[in-house]
C-alpha cells in the first residue's frame, strides 16, 4: 500500500504531464498557478480513499487531478483585486500579479472547464456530477466570504473549504461506480479538520473569532470524528488514517 | 414542427424555470445576467438541429439551456472591468456594474458550473464533453482577444464564437447518441455567418478590417455553406433553413 508521500508524487507527476487546450499565452498561465506546489491534500485525498478501497491510482488520477485544478481556478480567482486582493501566492506571484487580471480571470475559467474535461473522461457522469455539486458549494462558500454574509464561520467553511474536501471523497468512490453511503461523515470531518488546523496556523478565522485554544479543541474533535468514521469502514483505512493524523498537527 | 419563435418560447421557459444551488444573493446575480433577454439563438439552434432529428424539446433543454448559461458566464467576465469594460449590457446594467466585480467573477464561475450540471443530467457524459471542448475553444479565443495576439481576425472568431456555436449543434446529436458527422459543415459554417452579421450590425471586426461589401460577400457565402450543408444532411432541416436566413439577414 502507497503512503501518503507517495501518492503526492504520483499527484505531482500527473498535473505534471497534463497539456491544455488552450492557446500558448493562456496554457503559461495556467501553468504557473498550477506549478505553485502547495500540498496537493485533496487529490491525495483522492487516491488514499481509493488505495482503501483496492483501486490503483492510474484509475484515480484524473478525478484526482480535476479537483485539484478546481481548487486551483479558485485560488486564481479569489486572488484577483475584486476579492482577496492577493499578489503572492506560496512566494511567487499570484496568477493576475504576473499575467495580468484579464489572463487571470480566463485561465481561472480554463482551469475550472479542464477540470470537467478531466471529470468527463470517465464514462460514468457521476464523478463530474459530484465535482460539480462541490464546486457549485466552494463557489457559494465564497460569495458568502466576499459579501461577509455567512450566519457564521461554521457554515462559511462547510461550503468553501468542505465541500471540494468532500468531492475530492466522493470522486474516488464514483469511479468505482460506489455509492457514498459510509464515507459522508469521513468527508465532512475531514474537511472541518483542515480548515481548522489552516486557522491554527494562520491565527485568523476561527482563531480570531474563538480563541486558539477552543480552535486546537474543536480541530481534535474533527480529527476523531474522521478517525471514529474511518472506523465504521469496511475497508484497509491504515494510509487514510495516517493522512488525517498528519492534517491534525500538520506545522505548515 | 415547431418554427425558430416557438422553440425561442421554449428556451425562456426553461430558462425562467432553471433553480440555482447558491446563496440567494448570488443567485440573485446569475439571475440578472440570464434574464438580460437576448436572441437565445444558440440554444434554439440546438432545439432545431434536435427537430430536425425527430427529438422532443423536453429532451435537448438541458443540453440547449447549458450552452445558453456558457455564454452567459462569457458575457459576465467579459464585461469585466480588466476585460472589456463594459458597464450596460442590452440596456441594464452589466453584472459587475450592478453587483460588483467580485460577485460578477462568481456568479460567471456558477453559471459555467451550472452549465455543466445541466449538461450532467444526461446518462452519457458526451453532451458534456462537447460542452467543455465548445468553452475551451472560446475560453481560449477570448485570450487571443484581450492579448490581441490572434494570427487573423477568422482563426479569432472560429474559436470566440465558432467553437460554442458548434457546440450548441453538436450536443443536440450527442443528446440522442449520434454522431457528429456529416453535421460539422454546418454548425462551423452558422457560427461564422453569426459573427460576421454582428460585425456587419456593430460596424466592428470584419468591417473594421475589410469593409462593409467584403464582410457582407463573407457573410452571405457562410450563409450559403450552411445551408448547402443542410443540403448533405438526410433530415427534415426546414427549421434550421429558417434560421440560416433569419441570421444572414437580421438587423438586430
Amino acid at each position: 500500500m502507497r503512503g501518503a508521500e507517495e501518492l503526492r508524487e504520483l499527484v505531482e507527476d500527473a498535473l505534471a504531464e497534463l497539456t491544455f487546450a488552450g492557446p500558448a499565452g493562456l496554457d503559461e498561465a495556467v501553468r504557473h498557478a498550477l506549478d505553485g506546489g502547495g500540498k496537493r491534500i485533496r487529490p491525495v485525498l483522492t487516491l488514499a480513499v481509493g488505495e482503501a478501497l483496492g483501486s490503483e491510482p492510474r484509475e484515480l488520477l484524473p478525478a484526482a487531478c480535476a479537483v485539484e485544478l478546481v481548487h486551483t481556478f479558485s485560488l486564481v480567482h479569489d486572488d484577483l483585486p475584486a476579492l482577496d486582493d492577493d499578489d503572492t501566492r506560496r512566494g511567487r506571484p499570484s496568477t493576475w500579479a504576473q499575467f495580468g487580471e484579464a489572463v487571470a480571470v480566463l485561465a481561472g475559467d480554463a482551469l475550472l472547464t479542464e477540470a470537467f474535461r478531466l471529470a468527463l473522461s470517465y464514462e460514468t457522469p457521476l464523478v463530474a456530477r459530484e465535482l460539480a455539486d462541490g464546486t457549485l458549494g466552494m463557489i457559494g462558500g465564497q460569495y458568502l466570504d466576499v459579501t461577509e454574509s455567512a450566519a457564521d464561520l461554521a457554515s462559511l467553511n462547510r461550503l468553501k473549504t468542505g465541500r471540494l474536501f468532500e468531492a475530492s471523497v466522493l470522486v474516488a468512490l464514483r469511479v468505482r461506480g460506489s455509492e457514498p453511503r459510509t464515507w459522508g461523515r469521513f468527508a465532512e470531518s475531514v474537511g472541518a479538520l483542515f480548515q481548522l488546523v489552516d486557522d491554527l496556523l494562520d491565527g485568523d478565522g476561527f482563531v480570531a473569532a474563538h480563541g486558539v485554544e477552543e480552535t486546537r479543541r474543536l480541530a481534535d474533535e474533527s480529527a476523531e470524528r474522521a478517525l471514529a468514521a474511518l472506523d465504521e469502514i469496511d475497508a484497509d483505512t491504515s494510509v487514510l488514517r495516517g493522512l488525517v493524523e498528519g492534517l491534525a498537527t500538520r506545522t505548515a
